[in-house]
This record gives structure tokens, sequence and C-alpha cells, in this order.
């Protein structure tokens, strides 16, 4: 049962939270269970300040009373908790199936830590069957796809109840097929060197511990070597 | 006289347009008079279309009858001429100072070739004298202001009438007063790579002819070795 077996691995990492610490929290279905389990902590004593990757997020942590803080009156970010569409036995990721990517890379690149949390389903070999989210700019944008069409990709402009989806910053994102990714790093580079490309969702060297919950209950932890 | 410079150089560059092209036009004081004489052109006999970078270049376009297509109807931009705050002689550009600098970056990087237009005062060894421009999303933005900063800058939000400026797409500008900019190439690279920089000033390797008009009336051409 994969709810069960994302909610094993969301009690996981919150296990990591100690009082006293600023949490970032992720968006998505994973996140979900790790915000309800903070909320559970906080609920029983724990004293923590959080920030939010998303409206939803931080929505959900207000009605669990989980504090959130602005980000102008935080130092640092303790350790983040999230969720990933991929990873690799490298952690690298693919995020942003849910279209939060920007937001949630920004907290990320400020966290001290960033543990994703996961069901076995997101687990690869090699990222890419997941097509990558890209936040695209609105503004002429039919000569940014050209530009993502030329780096090997089919590029798909996402759309929600029949109109094209506007993330939380008002842009679009492009789902890009590129099929199996055989060089993250300099696909990374090529992508942001495209104007009119916000950001990607490739997480490259970003998390520090991956944490997949499998339906017999058991857990595996990986943690990178960097 | 400043503003006599300015316009020579505009009229050289327009030279370069002939019936058929698609031309982008660029946004500021001298990419004014190029749509200036642009419009005078047109009004000879010239038969283009151009895309324009702004709100303001468009509607200054669309009073003298430049006829303006949409960037979905555009296969290629043949020329576009715009302005720069600095040049080097690599014709490494940083643009930015009127805030349109990624509409500019787009559709120059969609263009086979990019005319920059300027006055000898915009002409220098070295860039960064001028601050760099950086396009910042609101979100969580004293996050990515530190990482800035952390690049060896001072960053300053760019108000406006007492607020805090908005590009055409939403975001902040963020001028980073680095001084004299050693490793252009170097610099590009660390600012794509902060999440929350939507795209920043420096025209690396974009710009094929550089047209300086000098207030004797000469004017000087730099054409790229690329």
């Amino acid at each position: 049962m994969q709810v069960e077996s994302k909610r094993l691995a969301a009690v996981e990492a919150v296990k990591e939270i100690k009082d006293g610490m600023v949490v970032g929290l992720g968006t998505g279905s994973t996140a979900y269970y790790a915000i309800v389990e903070i909320g559970r902590r906080v609920a029983e004593g724990l004293r923590i300040r959080a920030v939010a990757t998303s409206v939803q997020s931080e929505e959900l942590a207000v009605s669990l009373h989980i504090p959130i803080v602005p980000f102008a009156e935080v130092e640092t970010i303790d350790v983040t908790i999230d969720g990933a569409d991929e990873a690799d036995g490298a952690l690298h990721l693919i995020k942003g199936g849910g279209g939060a990517l920007l937001r949630e890379k920004i907290v990320a690149a400020s966290s001290k830590r960033l543990i994703i949390v996961a069901d076995a389903s997101k687990t690869v070999v090699r990222l890419g069957r997941f097509p990558l989210p890209v936040e695209v700019v609105p503004f002429a944008h039919e000569l940014t796809l050209r530009k993502l069409a030329a780096l090997g990709c089919e590029p798909v402009i996402r759309q929600k109840d029949g109109t094209q989806f506007r993330t939380d910053n008002g842009n679009l994102i492009v789902d890009c097929h590129f099929g199996a990714i055989h060089d993250v790093e300099g696909l990374g580079l090529s992508l942001h060197g495209i104007p009119g490309v916000v950001e990607h969702g490739l997480f490259i060297g970003m998390a520090d511990k991956l944490i997949v919950g499998h339906e017999d209950g058991s857990i595996r932890v990986l943690t990178s070597t960097r």
C-alpha cells in the first residue's frame, strides 16, 4: 500500500527534527505525511519554527499549529523534508510534478540538510522516465520551447482544467520528455543557459539523505557521500 | 551631445535592415532612436515584421506603423538592435538598467544577429563599473540576496517611487555592485546556479556588432570575431 510506505518514510525523516530547529516544509503527497507528523510532535511539545515551499503546505502547517515564520526572520534553515518524483542512487532528483519546483529549490539551496522521503516507486537507476519539469516565463515562450526541443526533448506545456497551468510565480511548467538522462550535470547547465528558463526540476547534489518506504513496512536509507 | 551620438549609432545600425526581415526591437534610450529610424524607413516603403522586448517599445513601434507580430508567428529573428549599459572590447555586455533584461535576452538568444548601439560613455575596458542587474523572484528573496552577497557583491533591491520595482514579469531587480568583473563567464554560471535568480544582465558572447556614436559625429564599429 503506497500511502502507508510514504507515511513510514515521512515519520522516519521527522525523527531528525530537534527542539529549536528551523524546518523547511516540502510540498506534495509524501511531504504531506511529514507535515502531519511534525504537527503531532509539535502537539506533544516539540518547539520549532518552519518555512513552507507552497501556500498549500503553509495552510496545512497552520491548521496543525506549526509556527510558520517569514523568510526575512530566518538566518538559516536546519533541515528541509520534501518528496521527489524520481531519485537515483547518487541522490540526484527530479522534482516538480506538483509544480512547486522553484520554491522547493530555493528553500533546499538554503537548507543545511535536505532529506527526501519517497515510496519505492520513485527510485530509479537513471533519471528521465519521469518527464523533467521546467519552469518557463510566459513571454515569448514559443522561442524558449524551441530551445528546449533543441536539447533533445519533446517539450509539452502543462495544462490544468483545459488551460495552461501557472505556477505560484505566474510562470508555465513545460514537461520535457528526454528519456534516460545520461549527463545530469551537463543538462542542468544547458537548461540554465536558456534565457526564459526560470528553473528546472533537476536537483543535483542537493539531497543529503533519501528515505524510501517499502510496501512490506521496511525502510531503506541512502546517505550522500559528499 | 550624447543624444546626437546615440542617434548616429542607431541610424547606422538600421542600415542593416533589409526588406522581408524579422526585426527585434530593443528597449531604452538608444534603442528608441533605432525604432524611430525604422519607422522612417517603413514610411518610405521598407517591408519588415517586428517583435518587441517591452510594452514600451511595442507601443512606440505601433505608433510609427511598424508591423508587430506575435512570437508564435515568428520562425526566426533576423536581426535585433538594442542598447547596453556597458560593453567591453570582447563585446560582452551589461544590460538591464531599464529593467527589461529578461525579455531582451530571450529575444537576443533567438536572433541570428544582435547589433548593439551605444554612445561612447558605455564602452569600458572591464565590465562592472555599472552595477549588474539581476532579476530575482520575490518568493524568499532574502535567501537569494544572501547567496548573491556570497558571490562578492553588495546587492541592492531596486526601488521605484518609494516601493520595490517590479519587472514586466512580476519579479524584482537586484542591482549587484561587484566592481570590476574579472571572470565574466564564471560569474554568469555562478548566478545561474542560484535558485531564485531568473536571469542576469551579463550578455556573454551574444552581440555580433557594437556601433558606438561619438560626440564629434564619428562612429566606431566593433565586430565579433566569433
